[in-house]
């Protein structure tokens, strides 16, 4: 039995719960969870977990494995809308976020984010920590990256996504990004999940390549576990035998997802596929499946990235991608698909370019 | 060095190929593989390929591995069109395949079959003969099964599509059945391949749980091979790690298809998820990744199945489904995913109720 | 509710179930399953199947879906022991099945099946019937392959296992062969299963690439269904995403199956692995892990094979092989892992040339 | 192209290769990677790629994506021989890893230290920083655990093999640890593997359980980058569709390893199974198939255990599994599988109790 608590717990509800536990003839392992006291007892009969449960203080009872709680509808009935600049993602609509792969160099960057603005991107990606197989690999530029990017979001209006790799970057990450991307190498990396759990900066939060959905969702539980509510998850394909494609998208995962949790849920079809030519309609699929948002590597000449080039679209085939999720979305408007809760009054469309910068940049 | 010859090959281009296999210091094999002479030599040098392939009779020359050449672009350029009663796979617009999983009798047959025609689709589907994991389960009614078919089609004037499971069933199959089914677990069944490649029935070929996509498409070959050019591809989830759905449903395999093949392809989420609940939502996926058709069960009262309830849809979903597949048509009608070549006017439309039977019926 | 009856079923005992399932206002569907009535009833409650299980005739009563019994320890205590010529599958000692992937010609099956005898081996494998990806490959002599098995038997003594994939060759192959073998592209070939199930050959069944432990299970059921228990299972490596191998060697089927059966199993290390360098190492962790028996693939000049060359050892390295699992077997003999039921005074040791010819050779 | 560099380059080697790759008319990037340099050059052409690799100070050119080149054959043709304390991993014999999943108490980590060193194990295993699923299980006692572990050491004369999971515990874990481990989840936290690079402590690299043989490689790789050659590969299961087993464990992985790299390989069958009952056979193929090592989890109270109880063997059974494999190597000691450098005359034979402490511990 595994009992989370109430972060509001005073010290008299604990001490009632650590009571509770004794007289069952177990002594209590207590820890602290990011915001929450937890408190292991003994393996319960149903019984005694109905007792716990009814414990002021008390906000979960788990009797065997403990799994996610925060992220469910148990947890919390309406639908988490993130903010990010001005994008909201659980609204109605699908958002698009574009940008490169890897943060190559200020040129480079301007260009491709100007192209991701007047394409009706409302999201700026881009790399500047990259993780790779090979040690002998472009890792990105770390930290003159990152000025890069704050570099194109004054520019550009956009708020910009990028990843964070290691504990000891959160902070300098936080500085300058919008939303903290946690990679599909790094869902399972449970110290830095706890890590940007402590900070208040949304979360990107993309599915391990061999990670199940509920998997997906514990991580997620370590993030709202340290008090960040602001997680958008991301199906970005998971590894099969098929390998035509990279990775196989696993577009059930959308709806399988919507009925797990209140977090809004984007796809990311180009690392899945590893190939541009099926990028579009890959987007399109995730859009009519229902999903808050898509990601999509884009770059004004792919061929000479230094990064995944093979599944980066091109500007061009990025506005037309946009004009379809619009006209996907307008099609099925009425229909069961489409989140009745507004956040803003329209936030499909992007911010102006005049748009104040939300983040302090060095 | 495999050589596939012309159908039209004459038994002196014959010679001149087998004297050019023997000048190698090889003595070539010689076989039948459905309408076709296939040539096996030796492992070839580019030079000796060359010089074989500009042979007259020489339609392909496969250098080590024998794969698919029938079904691929080179081949033929055009996509193909397969018609089954009114219904065309490979022209404009996602048709809808709709039925219970097993016919049960005549009754709930006729009944599901009127939803189906009153909700918009076009092809009825039902099996009179079911793969079963366990030899206890109901296995379809068989012969009475088709019986039960003949009659709703009658009925309702949409043609039938049914599965095939034994090469002995083949001819019976055939009387019935205006599209013969092959289902996941057969798709490695050559001998039942080659069997209705030698009928002229259209084919509906769906890939295997554990399959390629390139397996799908040599499976497809053999169809091809025998002389039967109506194949129509049916993605229908892959087996993977994720269990949250029965299969995963593996979308990029249409994009991926119309790269390498002529052939139309549908998609079955029903059999993908095992879950009513996500059906619309990957149908609708379907539409807009591109699919020339969806096959989706559907039944009455899905709690009275006999085989597979939790994934039928009623027939008001079913209705609901087909207008939000018109809609994202629609809405897609001037992007790039829509096929030019019209098969006839509106093949969406089902056929009229009073449609003429186009196979005797017993 | 499935209701699996006895073989012994009477009239009397058939109509008293019957009325049972009446009596809980359900109409029965009854079927003939192999040799055994069975009969569905209505979903039930732990109470209703109390009663029914007590009933005479009936066997096992499932409740949700139907799985496996009759290959289950519940079914049968005893180890099954599987008779193929001398060689008995079940009993102590790890046996050792080699042959060429497929039959080729008398001359070159001849020197495989002297060389597979004198290194010790105890049964001849060989195929005359080649499952094949593609249309084009070399699918096996057919008739002419198992008139040079029989050739092969009557010079050496060994048993010859071979396999069938249409359900219309069953009488034919069992005509020459002492061992059907059921491929894993045929695992979910039921008719061919129930087929095999009607023949009294022995059935080498080998597990599906993308088949669960279980699953193979309820297709070996289908076979015992029939009334044919003498089944050896076979593990061969299941499809994951690696690629080093061409499958991946699940040798933790061994030891799950033998909880869950009491059929022996072998392991096919040449087909899991496809390349004939590691095909030793994992056939001597095949025997330590407990398998009953291992199957490779051997052939006097791999080079020149007409299908899976790259995977076939030589005669050399066979005879190296069999040391070395017998070696593994004695150093385990005294452990928990050796079954102590003894089918014969030694069946590891082959049968002598001169044995006689256990089955009608045309 | 890219350039690995050797580690003795000098500056005047490499403003030569500088010059080189300017002459092909691109500006190189130049990076550090551990104790190396890299140059990052434009693709290259055959001819390019020999001139450059003829140049004084190259070690390796990569023409497309880079991959591994440290720990292959190419680099070092003798076997790597990792010192552990007196165990020597890749010399003759298969090692003995054992011990509780986590640290959990110092009275229980004694009485199972003594069990593992009295049943002939060499190396203890047992985590202090526990990588969970869910934020609410135990995840490990942290230094607490650690200065247990330290006493369970001195106790037993057994070097200790623990988990580091973040980049900021790999000072505090090698102070107290002879062996780090790097988990599963880590394989591809590549600022981990950067981290323990940099120290001169043997590490234990898990493969992940969504990695390939080749990526296992590269990780490994940044580990050798960084200067630290003592790495032993692990094998643990690799996450499939079956789950009759936790994952399934891929003893192929072991002849191929051995086929690619001069790092030792051992086997985890306790984490790859999750099943107590079929440890010790899963062990047992390890030792035939050629593994240097296995690593078990044991546990005196598994039932007890706050961690992966149900996969922990008892004390007995570990004696006895050491026994098993001791007569595995034995009886095929004069056979091809057994590594001929000896780096100790008996590495199999644990450390005396008297064992001096190898590492300082506070």
């Amino acid at each position: 039995m595994i009992i989370l608590c109430r972060t509001d717990l005073t010290p008299a509800q604990r001490e009632r719960i650590l009571a509770e536990i004794e007289g069952l003839g177990f002594e209590a392992f207590v820890r602290t969870v990011g915001e929450r006291t937890v408190i292991e007892g003994p393996p319960a009969s149903s019984a005694a977990r109905c007792e716990v449960e009814r414990l002021a203080g008390v906000e979960r009872v788990f009797v065997n494995e403990p799994g996610a709680h925060l992220v469910t509808h148990d947890h919390r009935s309406e639908p988490t809308l993130v903010r990010v600049g001005d994008a909201v993602f659980g609204g109605p609509g699908t958002l698009v976020i574009a940008g490169p792969c890897a943060v190559e160099s200020l040129e480079v960057m301007l260009d491709v984010a100007r192209a991701v603005r007047d394409a009706g991107a409302c999201v700026l990606r881009g790399g500047a920590f990259k993780p790779r197989t090979s040690p002998y690999n472009f890792a990105g530029l770390g930290r003159e990256g990152l000025e890069i990017l704050a570099e194109a979001r004054a520019e550009t209006g956009l708020p910009v996504v990028t990843e964070v790799m290691d504990t000891r970057d959160v902070e300098l990450v936080s500085e300058y990004a919008d939303m903290l991307q946690i990679g599909s190498r790094s869902m399972h990396n449970f110290p830095l999940l706890t890590e940007v759990g402590r900070t208040r900066k949304p979360v990107l939060l993309k599915r391990g390549m061999n990670a199940t959905i509920d998997e997906l969702l514990t991580s997620a539980e370590y993030v709202l576990a340290g008090g960040n509510e602001q997680v958008v998850l991301c199906e970005r394909g998971i590894r099969t035998f098929e390998r035509s494609t990279r990775n196989t998208l696993d577009l059930s995962a959308v709806p399988i997802l919507a009925e797990r949790t209140h977090l809004p849920v984007v796809v990311d079809p180009s690392h899945a596929s590893g190939r541009r030519q099926i990028v579009p309609s890959l987007a399109r699929a995730a859009a009519a499946v229902g999903a808050a948002g898509v990601i999509v590597e884009v770059h004004t000449d792919p061929s000479r990235a230094r990064s995944d080039g093979p599944q980066a679209i091109l500007p061009d085939e990025l506005t037309q991608l946009v004009r379809d999720i619009r006209a996907i979305d307008a099609a099925l408007a009425p229909s069961s698909l489409a989140p009745s809760s507004l956040a803003s009054s329209s936030p499909v469309v992007p911010a102006p370019a005049e748009h104040p910068d939300p983040e302090p940049v060095p």
